[in-house]
């Protein structure tokens, strides 16, 4: 199997990934944080680390700061919700994920908040003007998709957080596609809420993802339950991160997740980076110089991650998808990628597109397999 | 180390459920629901596998109705600001944990909702005239825990969930200490919305639990984003489970679960129940023989779990709990126990309690081990 659907979920993981959540459930599988005995402290530890080389990776200066979640869409409705109020305007861009869309959608529906969506181009980028075009007095919050999840195209989040702490916005930034696959810098970048997947560029298992919310900002919750703090306490303490992890957390994927974040510390973000480009260029290259396959976002190598959409002329993505999973052992993925917007944006609403994402284990010979299936595939279709 | 922190996390876990874990991640690590290529095919039947297992536990007529979530907590929040709106009222027990009691508190001090407290007795019983007594007009929800997480008392859900049904009034149980001890039968027992861990007595890996909601009934959700369906529209599907479970599933930790889950099917929850009667019968009556012991909770071990709640005589519990494990190898949990309501009931708010939890796994040769213990340490401290 030739797996290109990292951007959905990162595989394989580092070997350490595995071998790191089966020792935590072997050997420190005890509750975290509830308790003193010494499982339950190195569960705690074990945690408190993850937290520590997040927030060196996002230059985070509060470890404490970064919070865990099942998945970046928890993050991000932690977010969303947790900063929207009655009568704040928000601004998210034509690229968002469903996960951005829906929360915002259902809040504008019940007629709470409002909402501007600032178009993105035919390449995916957003337009910084656009975008201050488009603050109101009551905008509260702008949201950015860091990089597109249809066709990898990167936004300007240094410009348009710049923007908007100038204006005292908030701004939160969507990493799901970025994560441990470009620098985030959370200081440089402006940003208040980070969300972000575990289990994507970080390497780490399903089922992880997270918060940083910026020190001295404390947004609404969206759960509320036992912290292992404050118990005596009717109320949700305010502190974080308890504040934003109510219950029992995923010790075994957190410890999983660590080893893919000591992964990419450890080769280096800047070198991983490298080498995805090259193969995210090669890749692009060999499509291009295909007949009948149009490609969407950027040619910009500088400009884009390793997520290619591409169609090929009157063959449904859905069916490319399957075709290349049966007959070419290729993992891929058709539609719309839950991208309502971005695919609005990029005019295939009606197709879909196919969504080759590349990932740091992938190889060379690989993409030469995925360029022949692709060539060949097309022969038939023509 | 004698681990007796079960009612925060069971362990060790069946060895299937290690191995299950890595061989998803290994072999199936794909996204679930979001492509059509094998390895995301195999991870939805894996998940689908849990959700049909985890129905025929719970008599669940149709396994979609099982939504995934992080822990209990999660499908507590689900539950409870899913069904309640302004103006309603919501009665709970004077033993639920601080999951129920603080996002209701919040939603109280926000003056949405009103809510009943019903007081519990000095073992931890829940009247059911009294609940009765509690219910108003615009009584929409009954929330009760299944068993104490503190002291193991279970309370009369059969009943309660009669006369909720009788009264039009939705039954909602926290089975945080019940799920896979216990038989739980949402049909007989009139259960409209189940909480349930995946990592205790399910003998799953933390990181899991799981929310039942009946057929027809359809919650508000607290999270919206990507679900793998519906793509092109930029609202949250109605339909379950996508409604209930937005973003990547926890897939490793969904198929380890599943694993636990078809351990206790295989070696019959009734048997697992026997077993685990005897172990906390054997320990309550060495711990009723030591003097300077004050025992919570129930001694009829037909209306109890293996949660046991002590205090020693002018200790500190988390002293002891301290203890326990530096001198002992014995883990256990002093304090609150995140439950405010439980330890004011209780009378115990001030000094917290020891806490001894069994598992399936403990035996009866390291309850012999926790009595010296606590016998020994008792001499110590006379």
């Amino acid at each position: 199997m030739i797996y290109m659907d990292n951007a959905a979920t990162s595989w394989p993981k580092p070997k350490a990934v595995y071998q790191e959540m089966i020792n935590c459930m072997k050997y420190y599988g005890a509750n975290p944080g509830r308790s003193g005995h010494r499982m339950s402290i190195m569960a705690s530890e074990k945690i408190y680390e993850c937290r520590e080389n997040i927030a060196r990776l996002f230059n985070i200066p509060n470890p404490l700061c970064v919070s865990f979640t099942g998945n970046t869409t928890e993050a991000i409705n932690m977010g969303i919700k947790g900063c929207l109020k009655k009568g704040d305007h928000v601004i998210i861009t034509g690229m968002e994920h469903n996960s951005v869309l829906r929360p915002i959608k259902k809040m504008e529906m019940t007629g709470d908040i409002s909402c501007t969506i600032v178009d993105a181009d035919q390449e995916g980028f957003v337009s910084v003007k656009d975008t201050v075009k488009s603050i109101q007095n009551n905008t509260k919050l702008i949201v950015v998709t860091h990089a597109s999840n249809v066709c990898g195209t990167v936004n300007p989040v240094h410009e348009i957080g710049k923007i908007a702490r100038e204006r005292n916005i908030l701004f939160m930034v969507d990493a799901a596609q970025t994560a441990g696959i470009l620098p985030i810098d959370v200081q440089s970048m402006n940003i208040d809420i980070l969300a972000f997947p575990g289990h994507k560029g970080l390497l780490g298992p399903q089922g992880t993802g997270g918060l940083y919310v910026r020190e001295g900002l404390v947004l609404d919750t969206i759960k509320e339950g036992g912290t292992g703090s404050n118990s005596e306490e009717p109320y949700q303490p305010d502190f974080v991160p308890d504040r934003y992890e109510s219950g029992t957390l995923n010790t075994p994927g957190i410890a999983g997740l660590n080893e893919g974040v000591k992964y990419i510390l450890k080769n280096g973000q800047e070198e991983i980076r490298q080498y995805e480009k090259e193969l995210t260029l090669y890749l692009l290259e060999g499509l291009y110089s295909i007949k009948k396959v149009k490609l969407y976002g950027t040619s910009d190598i500088e400009k884009r991650v390793g997520v290619i959409s591409l169609n090929i002329d009157g063959k449904d993505s859905v069916e490319v998808c399957n075709i290349l999973d049966e007959q070419y052992q290729i993992a891929s993925r058709g539609g719309l990628h839950c991208s309502y917007l971005a695919h609005k944006t990029l005019q295939t609403l009606e197709t879909g597109t196919l969504r080759l994402s590349i990932g740091c284990f992938n190889t060379k010979k690989e993409i030469d397999k995925v360029l022949h299936a692709i060539n060949h595939m097309n022969g038939f279709i023509s």
